[in-house]
């Protein structure tokens, strides 16, 4: 019995060791951690070398999603499984877009917009239309469009500071351009690349199309230029089309969950996660893997390091944040069946950069609640804790009053590589991948201690 | 007469433009500027490609003064000219460091520390003792080191969260360990290079003699482990130090210097440069090709935008940073002897990656005042403006009690090629490097214009 006793004691002790060392000490030892560890730097190495092009419904997504999880039951946390939906999916085959100048057809390096549809077999030749947007389309005769091909080379505007709104000044070419023009009658739409970069590499992207479909593709700015200073030659020019592309009726997919379970409130989830999808085109290092392997570090963190939670910490690696956002909607349908109450919700999906901020979506007590541990954290790189939108795959939980959060890194990087073959594992560093997992446990770390 | 009236009423309109304007819309027009110029960085892309290992006394670092001279001269500024000054320097012809091992001969990839002497002709042969720091070599035993070579093997501290700190816990046994090793009566010295990566690259740097010098090199920490590992196995392996090095007695070098006259006080002088030099091994991208090229920026930037300046603003690219800083001290002197009043002196040589902060060094008062400038320049990136060292070559202006100011950029990436042959053209950001620009613009425009 005094044995017993004595055990109880020091279980007791040990559990309660990190309540009663100081906020500061703990966020220090966790990245003191972070620094020298390489584990989140190296499941990312093998995540971009034999998982690239990690599409749902890919091979490669499964396999990504299987040494996940092996890695994530090797740390020996409470509960990983996969949480299956089903969903149509989309890959792309092939895509070949050529000028046509005379006799000489003159290749065009581009990547086909998901889920653009097939272009006929032996491809879809026809003039091309170049405009700067789609209120400039809109200003066109009807004629002047019908059976075109639509160019939309409106190019990022590169003064704004953030990288993530250089983006927002031409995404909607790409994301809504398709629809108008099918609409309007067009055959075909090309985009310019949305990218802070003049280069050879496309980046593709969702596109929302409605009821009607035509093949889109990106081009890369480099050749967005070249078709344009083409045009100027001889507006007359065509442009063979050849997409080759698949609808998936419907596939079983599935997200990763992991937990650690809460030691107070075991029924009370924070959500730590990224997406581990990317574009059939990337490695995808940037654009999810490293928010996926910083999520897993959060575990691997509070693991290591003994730290007591006092709620569950779930780590949800979402499948298909890219196409059609079903990892996301499904995990809260999931989760509204089965009665799941979330307590916080964490996304990183802004890039491995070095970290920079966080950003809440809650109300704004909670937002002035957490921006109070600016401080605490800014010596490791937390510059602003704000208001802002957070992620894609954590949004639906949004209805059910979860607060969420997005984690922000470094922008000036992420647009040149996002959604394109440039997003590789060489472009990671890994002390800035690493003061991520940090900035992100320890932040998780003050929630689940001190409650919002 | 009519004519001239209008005339001057013309000027005096233009002229006081920028002083109607609020500091928030030129601040934005100079950040809209700077995103879409690539002067700085095309500047940098010629330094790299032709003036790389620009030492003191080197023809590099002369082809690399005119060049800057020439294109500060095209800007159309008011005064472009060369601060001459005499000093000895220093040149590596050659080095070479192999382990013997029987009959084998292992290179080990080292650069020569900054100034060592030569070996003999046939190198210096020796065994090799290593210690973790000049605190463990000074324990042991006179005639364990008599005639050996030390060799510094303690690695970095990765836990310091600014790597200007890790930096700091390793860079004392490059700085003084040679010296303390031959005052003991060692031999040579080889010293683990000051990294923060493991890798191939040598990084060479100043060291710090008394009377006595002994041959030092810099082993990449790659080389340092297979040092240290093949040690284990036989403590008793020499090493052969093949070091060709030459002190260059006298020779006449200079500072480059262009002003920009003041238009209320042309004779109090803001300062804003780098130094023009690099280490014989290494193109000097980042350190500190950056610094001069964002500095000469500076003044395109007000010329291109017609900012007009109060007190007169002075572009100075320093020679000699790296090995006996003779040109910070040399310009000291220069002022002194003909009276020059400089109002604040600012440093950029912290690395061309993203803005994070300005330190300053100043009484407290106006480090208070200064930091308040943080709010407007939070937008661009500028997170903190605190009390702190600022740069080697405006810290000889300190004690005449000019304000001093150092531009400091995210640190994350800078050990891993500070003074190596890793700091090369494409590790530099256009983004990142044409905001440092816009940061120190926007800092000299509005200490400018509403004093200190």
């Amino acid at each position: 019995m005094r044995k017993l006793l004595l055990f109880s004691l020091v279980v007791f002790i040990m559990n309660s060791a990190y309540s009663q060392e100081s906020d500061e000490k703990v966020i220090e030892k966790i990245f003191d951690n972070v620094l020298v560890s390489n584990e989140a730097y190296n499941n990312l190495k093998h995540l971009c070398k034999y998982a690239p092009g990690r599409l749902i419904g890919s091979e490669e997504s499964v396999i990504a999603v299987h040494f996940m999880k092996e890695y994530l039951e090797k740390l020996g946390v409470d509960t990983v499984f996969l949480q299956e939906f089903e969903t149509p999916a989309w890959k792309c085959n092939h895509i070949s877009i050529r000028m046509l100048l005379g006799d000489t057809e003159i290749n065009l390096r581009a990547d086909a917009l998901g889920p653009s549809p097939s272009t006929p077999e032996k491809g879809l030749i026809a003039n091309v239309i170049e405009v700067q947007g789609i209120e400039d389309l809109k200003s066109r005769e009807k004629s002047e469009i019908e059976g075109k091909i639509i160019f939309y080379n409106r190019p990022v505007d590169m003064t704004f500071i953030n990288t993530f709104r250089v983006y927002g000044s031409a995404v909607d070419q790409r994301y809504y351009g398709p629809a108008v023009a099918a609409e309007l009658g067009a055959a075909g739409v090309l985009v310019r690349s949305v990218s802070t970069r003049v280069d050879t590499f496309p980046h593709t992207g969702a596109t929302g199309f409605g009821e009607k479909r035509i093949p889109c593709a990106a081009l890369s700015t480099v050749d967005a230029n070249i078709l344009s200073d083409a045009l100027k030659i001889d507006n007359n020019l065509k442009v063979k089309m050849i997409i080759d592309a698949e609808d998936i009726d419907i596939i079983t997919s599935f997200n990763l969950i992991a937990d650690i379970v809460g030691n107070e409130y075991p029924d009370e989830y924070i959500v730590v996660g990224g997406h581990i999808d990317s574009w059939h085109n990337t490695d995808g290092a940037h654009d999810d893997g490293a928010g996926c392997v910083q999520s897993a570090d959060v575990l691997r963190i509070f693991k290591e390091l003994g730290i007591k939670n006092n709620r569950t910490i779930r780590v949800i690696l979402y499948m298909d944040e890219e196409l059609f956002q079903k990892g996301g909607t499904s995990y809260a349908e999931y989760t509204e069946e089965n009665n799941i109450k979330h307590y916080m919700a964490l996304e990183a999906d802004a890039g491995g950069f070095s970290p920079e901020g966080f950003t809440v979506d809650a109300s704004d007590s909670i937002v002035e609640f957490i921006s109070g541990y600016r401080k605490i954290l800014e010596p490791y790189g937390i510059y602003y804790i704000k208001k802002g939108g957070t992620g894609v795959d954590i949004e639906p939980l949004k209805k059910f009053g979860v607060p969420l959060m997005g984690y922000r890194t470094n922008p000036h990087r992420y647009m040149d590589l996002h959604h394109s073959a440039y997003d590789t594992f060489d472009k990671i560093h890994p002390r800035e991948l690493q003061l991520g997992s940090g900035c992100m446990a320890a932040m998780i770390y003050l929630i689940d201690k001190h409650g919002l």
